[in-house]
């Protein structure tokens, strides 16, 4: 099972490999434009890597934490959504009479674009509503076949080759400087769990999420855990220094997360604001020509940002490609 | 703050480094009697470890669980419900009146006996009552100081050097070859965390337990997460799984319990019954003369072994020594 994912995103391993460590090292972070943003990085990591240098951080204690949608891959629309909208026209197909009760009925009568303007505990629900009584092992299947077969409306290609290039190479930085790099997003925990070591080098223990709650069944000798129809953790706002706290039990140095629904912001604070004080990076989405370009309803990302000295990338102006594709 | 813990616990580090890696590789489990259950995990690693072998595992999935009260340490009695009676006493001794509240006035009447009786359900619920709106940080502080402080009261000695010798090797010759070690136990994920990773050398993101809510303050400026008076999870019997894959995403291929309340049956189910059949270790507590000797009242944990094929560990026949301390 595991071998479909790892045909399907070998592209972004071979991408990764065909940068060398060395070029790497002389020269972090190719995709990012040369400019404050860049260098704010670089001196953090170099301040956080050299012994004696108030600045220090020792290895232990250098935990990033990236939010994925909008983050480390694109949100328009929502992958999860996407794959609930196939979910449901699923089980529509087996069962005609869904299609007239809801939560079926308002997303079929709906599109992909409802569910993306869904937030996550609303998407939580309606997982609820689909997925009680699965296996994980299960669901586990169903969302590969979704990553193997699905397409963007609008790009084409695999979601797995949405994953943003310069944010590869962020991850990729920051664990060559002995940083542990983990997920901590809105999203379900184990969809994107099929996905995360694949395509960001993340393994599935080091990706939080939301979850439903999970029951296990002793199955007559062979045992399972089966999703249950509720929700047990929404790891959004200030659900992510929650779940961050749960899974890790030490605050993150570093955290990323990016400008669109304001899920970010207390876990940008909970990394920035500490005695020693952390980095957070908030990327925002100006690129209409090569991604998206959107804002958000309150601006309290940006107002936060400014307020709490976070770092704001422009995706326009600080990156010098979007998606691996490009090229370089 | 960690380097408290880090003194107090540099003999166990000593240990674990006094003996080379060389001498490990050549003979491995040196605190192990040659027999049957040594040789199973030895036969279960090389097989784990052999390319092209129908018995191997590849690293990622090289998954190793450890219930810790009995099976890592001693739990006579157990380590938290003697921090626990030490919390109680310090509240009481702040305010007179709560002696005659409950749960207060029960554990006074009690000792720690009483609290080690209690099933880990209840043992969280009195953390709740003891610990409910006091931030991450200030329990941290106190689980350390009562570490610092607090002796066995048969044994004398810090509760850290309690760790079994033989179960310090087993760690160490699961992650030479390649396992990643994690706690799966019924004890207090927070409280485990302040020790685990000077113990046992399993950092705190790697410590699985039961929990009580949380919540993000946003404390004017300086977020902090505070512990709520609820329970959220119990890691324990069939909340092991659960917790497990909650936290790791993958199912053990190896896991470790032992006789007393049957907490590790569905953990050992887990683990062992599966398409790649996993290693499932129990230890019986049959050594009066070097530790304790106590059964289970109903043997469902000896039951369930002799049914699903899993290695029982004698401590006074499997171990040469049980402490480090015991020289070797």
């Amino acid at each position: 099972m595991e071998r479909h994912t790892r045909r399907q995103s070998v592209w972004a391993l071979t991408l990764l490999l065909a940068i060398p460590l060395q070029a790497l090292a002389a020269e972090p972070l190719p995709s990012w434009n040369d400019g404050p943003v860049k260098q704010s990085i670089i001196d953090f990591v170099t301040r956080a890597t050299t012994e004696g240098h108030p600045g220090y951080i020792p290895s232990e204690e250098r935990i990033a934490t990236f939010d994925n949608d909008g983050t480390l891959w694109q949100e328009q629309p929502v992958v999860q959504g996407a794959f609930l909208l196939e979910q449901v026209k699923a089980r529509v197909r087996e069962d005609a009479s869904l299609a007239k009760r809801q939560p079926f009925k308002a997303v079929l009568e709906g599109d992909v674009a409802l569910l993306s303007s869904m937030d996550e505990p609303q998407l939580m629900e309606l997982f609820a509503a689909t997925h009680g009584g699965k296996t994980q092992d299960e669901f586990a299947q169903e969302a590969r076949a979704f990553f193997q077969s699905a397409r963007h409306p609008k790009l084409g290609v695999p979601y797995t080759q949405l994953a943003y290039a310069p944010m590869l190479e962020l991850l990729q930085y920051l664990r060559a400087n002995g940083f542990q790099t983990w997920i901590s997003s809105g999203g379900g925990t184990d969809f994107m769990r099929v996905v995360s070591e694949d395509t960001y080098g993340i393994p599935p223990q080091q990706v939080i999420g939301s979850d439903l709650k999970e029951k296990f069944d002793e199955g007559h000798g062979h045992p399972v855990l089966r999703r249950e129809a509720r929700v047990d953790h929404i790891n959004d706002k200030a659900g992510k220094p929650v779940g961050i706290e749960q899974h890790i039990g030490r605050r993150p140095v570093f955290a990323a997360g990016n400008v669109r629904s304001g899920g970010d912001i207390q876990m940008l604070q909970y990394t920035k604001e500490q005695p020693r004080p952390g980095f957070a990076l908030l990327i925002h989405h100006d690129d209409a020509g090569r991604e998206f370009a959107y804002e958000e309803k309150n601006d309290a990302s940006l107002k936060a940002a400014r307020e709490g000295g976070w770092t704001v990338v422009s995706m326009r102006q600080d990156w010098k490609r979007v998606f691996p594709q490009e090229g370089r």
